[in-house]
């Protein structure tokens, strides 16, 4: 009785997360799907990883900064969860219990797909660390934005003028490392089909957001249309 | 045989590591013990906890600044193991691997003491992460420094001259978390006989030295004397 949202009876809000390799249109999708659901009159907040609570911002600085490989794999996957814990403490499960619905640009998929995957960590510590970590948080929806590496790769590399940003380190890993990122997505997909969606990211952006507005009828009802 | 110190068929170092409350003597014993074995011709680095690379005191400075209360006791303990890995992977076992020795003030059983038992996070999450994060990585042997808590925060009082500094924001913790902690150690040492040694430290710095000193060589042997 204590919690004004539960009191007024507000049912908590939806969890959806956006993912893929560089450049598959993640931030892009992200704000178009907000702004619909905006315009549908349901109370969003936009949020991305790592970061998204003052915190975990922190922490982020110290993942896109200074040397690439200046930690190991375990190393980041735990600064990774570190900030992850922070954000849903502070930011992600504030919104959803007032009920917000909460449209995140990458989240624990990714830290599964670059450092389990792409760096070889493998499968069971992100599992395990999950698992402990969250308290049984999990997306309500995650859209997978699927792209050939090098179609990615070319829109990232134009959106940032060519240029070699800080924050892009993996831009610059070699192909096999995005190869990996890819099917780790692919895989994460096939074991939970109904939580994840793999959306072909190939078309122009309307085409993908008109897919990915379809897909949250579906999954979340018709009030929507 | 491409290991240097492996081909000459130099043996590892040892890991030591000293635990226990504020103001237990950690700081002090860490040093005599280090000057000691010095003097007996072992190679022997100091290092401590948080910190004691590069990458792990910058994470240890999100640790020691801000707020208290900043981090829940879950992130904290993920910061603390992100800093612990990257301090075994670039100091701890490179010392190791070379012969020398390391005298740790303080290591993971820090955190299941201020964390697990302190915060009450409990004994579980911080075994899981210990396991998962250290690859087998244990102290050699574990010196608890073992005081009545009101001793030690006197102790520490008296080193700060009364100051309140940053890092030492659990001295102002109340005194039931200290005596959780303290509980927290005895524990620790109950369940792992073979690898820790509580230690009366109430005597003075010489008296305590000269106990740990006599431990030592029961454990690693007379060519100590
Ligand atoms: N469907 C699309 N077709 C072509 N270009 C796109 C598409 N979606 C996004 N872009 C452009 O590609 C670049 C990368 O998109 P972005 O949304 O930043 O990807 P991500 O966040 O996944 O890295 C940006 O310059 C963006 O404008
Ligand atoms: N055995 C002892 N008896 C009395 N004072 C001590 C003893 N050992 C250390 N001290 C003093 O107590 C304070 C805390 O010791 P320190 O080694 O910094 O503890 P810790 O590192 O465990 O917090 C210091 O001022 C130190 O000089
Ligand atoms: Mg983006
Ligand atoms: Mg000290």
């Amino acid at each position: 009785m204590s919690d004004p949202a539960k009191a007024a009876g507000t049912p908590r809000g939806r969890f959806i997360t956006l993912e893929g390799g560089e450049g598959a249109g993640k931030s892009t999708q992200q704000k178009k799907l907000a702004d619909w659901l905006s315009q549908k009159g349901v109370g969003v907040i936009e949020t991305r990883e790592p970061g998204g609570s003052p915190g975990a911002e922190q922490i982020r600085n110290l993942l896109v900064t200074g040397a690439a490989g200046r930690w190991d794999a375990m190393t980041e996957t735990l600064l990774h969860f570190a900030a992850r814990r922070d954000h849903v403490v502070a930011t992600i499960e504030p919104a959803l219990a007032r009920g917000a619905w909460v449209v995140c640009d990458r989240f624990a998929d990714s830290t599964m797909a670059y450092q389990g995957f792409g760096h070889q960590l493998g499968r069971p510590p992100v599992e395990t660390l999950a698992r402990l970590v969250l308290g049984g948080l999990k997306p309500d929806l995650t859209l997978m934005l699927d792209l050939p590496v090098e179609e990615g790769l070319d829109r990232a590399r134009a959106r940032n003028g060519g240029a070699t940003e800080a924050e892009d380190r993996y831009e610059s890993m070699e192909i096999a490392f995005h190869e990996r990122l890819r099917e780790g997505f692919h895989e994460i997909a096939a074991r939970e089909p109904e939580r994840c969606l793999l959306v072909d990211a190939s078309g122009t952006a309307e085409v993908v957001s008109e897919k990915i507005q379809q897909a949250v009828v579906e999954r979340f009802g018709a009030f929507l249309l």
